[in-house]
């Protein structure tokens, strides 16, 4: 599916010093605030669509290493936290402490999740990630949030399938071909959302009570040229790991070393694209303006999103 | 300050039915897409402005009852994830657990967190929330991620100063005052932000290691008035809980109780409005583009959020 | 197996009042220390046991409600707590933090753990529980640690068997006959542990990849009698919940309403009792000294534990 | 205070080898069964004492880098988990989760809790600690809960103060004095217990309001010879980290990179003797059946405990 080798993941053919020595934000520097105003005015509907699935225990993909998320009562209709205060007795609050990993289900990558050769993206060196206080380099926070320009390519409509295949390799030929189809203009500083139809597989499974399989259809290192060379900004996709699994030629995690680490393009996994891709479909658009609000957690690898795409 | 007095928070003059009486969503049913896409042709520069203070242990305002949020690195380079995979030597993977209260530093209130004598927002009774599971109703999971059209309002400018003085009671007075004084229309669906300059003085005091005065500006019971008047879907401010302190007329959470339990708006406390307010004012313009993704956390009764304001 | 229905669970002739209406310990009470000296003269060989299962995320009974427990990494060699200090570089400490349901895997339930028709042990109110703050009442804190003259019934070996059937209800008899049999003494205030081998099934039918089945052997209502005739002053047992499952005559808890709420004992559960019952068994004695160590966290219903044995 | 310098710290004249190179245990292997069993018959009264602090988020000491300890109630009167079942609408089951760090308050440190010069105890590889699964040597698993015959030395007592100067440099010849003059023979595999009185000067000083100065009379390098001279198994104290502070000679953690690192004990830090120093004076005696029982957590590099001593 790909002549590149695992020798060129060493090939730092990427974006390592392209904004300067010190950059923590990569790919996102691309986001051109003319050319976001300028899909600003393209918005058709003016319809909010919400990417992430919902932070439960259960009937989500919660991976065991990271534990199910949890949602624990602070404080509720028991605890008189009006303490004597006029009113106090008739009213009452409500908390909940959260226990989660980063990386739970919808989710984003920060530019540190993955380190190839004891670098992180830019040439930071590994050792800038502490256990204790995180990363000094490349944590969410300083992502910040961000509305950007975003094209889907639904891949499955383009097949004339449901899904694609389980494992199924997607290529910048399949990414070109589908644009192309779609007829939507790829621009410089666009999100690109990639949608494969696995988690409408996975849920479909998992509410039958049958275990998804492992192999999902997935970004190949193939498409890398095709993401470099429309100098897109971040990408998303609906399967867990933006990549195709089994790993592409077998390598592992390369094409999160291609993306993350060479380009420095932070990653949204687990992204529920369907309500979307259905609303743009009925507005009779490929782009929207895509909102993504990672909690600016100090030195953290990741955080869970919710993204919002306004139609 | 006001000539309302206590007993009127029993009065429900609210918005109790008006969606229906299974509405979980309230004031956000405010919000109309034509609106939206209007607003999104207004953007003037093409700029995201995060709203969310940093996630961290020290130097944000934590409240002793939820605990300081912590990150803890679920794994780095010395777990081998790869397992004896091809590349797996060379690539390591990072991600933390995060344990964080709800309403943690910058926060939305769902329509859960509070409720006035044995009722949420919309008469739901408040027996509807449960320890182990949480809210059945009005669960932070039921407002999805959206995308608005927001005004700020910046109060110090307004009124000529850094800051508003500790513990003053902002009014509807004020409020309209300052719309017209920026001469910025108020529509409905908006959402509203109110700038006092209180996290400014917080952040100050805590970086000279001085512990900030517990007095904070804030909204009134006169102030829901104009709320309710706009058609307001929800409110922000950069404040510790929208309303003044101490509470108006010394009754407790009255503010929370008239705009979340009896108007239905979602709520948004600690917002960092300062970058906003500057970039607004050099860009022309007082109304953004405002998306606000909280956690789909089901049952939760709020969550930590780093809204994105389009300039 | 017992005569008695379910309207005896109302039936408080249990232990309300006999240590005064502000006793919290309940049987505990029944511990003398001069019967505890008697016991430790007794020690035979003076080895220890300890009697609490790996606590890990896999491999042990882990209930989904409660979560895996989980370690995290606090600090390790990449964090430098010596700051600069002599000798700082040279140093590392390492740290954990740990998220567990109080009643993972080796447990004790606190008086606290259940309450029945709305009264904890000793007519305690509910409504002493809050949810913020957890028990005014009968929390594992007021439990203390403790050693107290233990005596093991090993039923499997009583019966001649490997392990007693799944869902085999146990009862006075059966209690009274293996206590006979072993030519053992109970005692005021010693605590009772039951051996069911039922952890043992569990164990080898996850390490061979199979579902254990829900039906354990355990207590039913009839031996409460037993263990009220001896004033026994805690009860421990490797299974889930010390009683049979399904629960005797179908009523929900029902041990637990008679030996918790009405006789205010402290219960164990998923004890390993089985290195002790050999250790016992070479020593040729039925009795031990047992020392149990809850965490004395404020408020709580209940503690991990790892009960050590000396024989 | 002492002759030793810094430069002795890599001298391991420690225990390393000495009970094989597998041993994870440590002088924890001194604790000899006829000793314990000895030291049960000399039990006087049967009274248990108590050894932990409790656990909660203030009024005890809490490090900030730890975090307050949290608990959360998981389940309470809210929560129907009878789910139908008869009897299941009379009764209610109470349970929490627990977010504390393994050092919190009063803990054991685990042989794998210091490394020195990329060493823990017994020349095992700091690498061989993983950030993701923790100790894969030394954890605290590997201690076990035990049963041991404890000797308390009373330093207040013998100096005729109400608590040691604060920063007080324990010497051996201090232990000795002590322990002759409280006549108690010290025996090989004793748990040692360093009553200083810090934290009753701890607590007084926070419950009056006022912050505890950071010095605390605490054991020295030149206290070392004494311990390892007796083959003491474990040692605890009443102070923060059994060691002087500030650090003697100025060296960070050199009293745990030789009780720890080198000999291999555990320790245990932030003990309750105050009560256990009173029974044992009314008793007329200075030793006890102490016995420690950490959680047996997978990995984990400490345990918060609550020893109980039998005297």
């Amino acid at each position: 599916m790909t002549d590149q080798t695992a020798t060129d993941t060493a090939n730092t053919t990427g974006n390592w010093g392209r904004w300067g020595a010190e950059d923590e934000r990569g790919a996102l520097n691309l986001i051109d605030p003319a050319g976001v105003a300028a899909a600003a005015r393209e918005v058709r509907t003016g319809r909010s669509y919400a990417l992430g699935l919902p932070i439960q225990r259960e009937g989500v993909p919660v991976f065991p290493h990271r534990g199910a998320p949890q949602r624990l009562t602070l404080s509720d209709h028991t605890d008189d936290m009006g303490m004597g205060r006029e009113g106090g007795e008739d009213v009452r609050s409500y908390e909940d402490v959260l226990v989660l990993a980063s990386h739970s289900i919808t989710h984003m990558d920060a530019l540190c999740h993955v380190q190839h050769q004891g670098k992180f993206y830019n040439g930071f060196d590994a050792a800038t990630f502490r256990t204790r206080t995180g990363a000094e380099r490349c944590g969410i926070e300083k992502i910040g949030a961000f509305t950007a320009r975003a094209v889907l390519l639904d891949l499955p409509r383009y097949q004339g399938v449901e899904r694609l295949e389980l494992g199924y390799p997607i290529t910048s030929a399949d990414l070109a071909g589908c644009a192309a189809a779609q007829d939507v203009e790829m621009r410089s500083g666009d999100v690109l959302l990639v949608r494969t139809g696995y988690i409408d597989y996975w849920l479909a499974e998992t509410r039958a009570g049958r275990e998804p399989v492992y192999a999902q259809a997935g970004l190949t290192r193939d498409s890398v040229s095709f993401i470099r060379d429309h100098d897109i900004a971040a990408v998303g996709a609906d399967n867990s790991a933006i990549e195709v699994m089994p790993f592409d030629n077998g390598v592992f995690l390369t094409v999160h070393i291609a993306l993350l680490v060479q380009l420095g393009l932070p990653l949204m996994e687990h992204l529920w694209l369907t309500d979307l891709a259905s609303g743009m479909a009925e507005a009779g658009t490929h782009a929207c303006l895509l909102s993504v609000s990672p909690l600016p957690v100090t030195g953290a690898t990741g955080s869970p999103i919710n993204p919002v795409a306004l139609v």
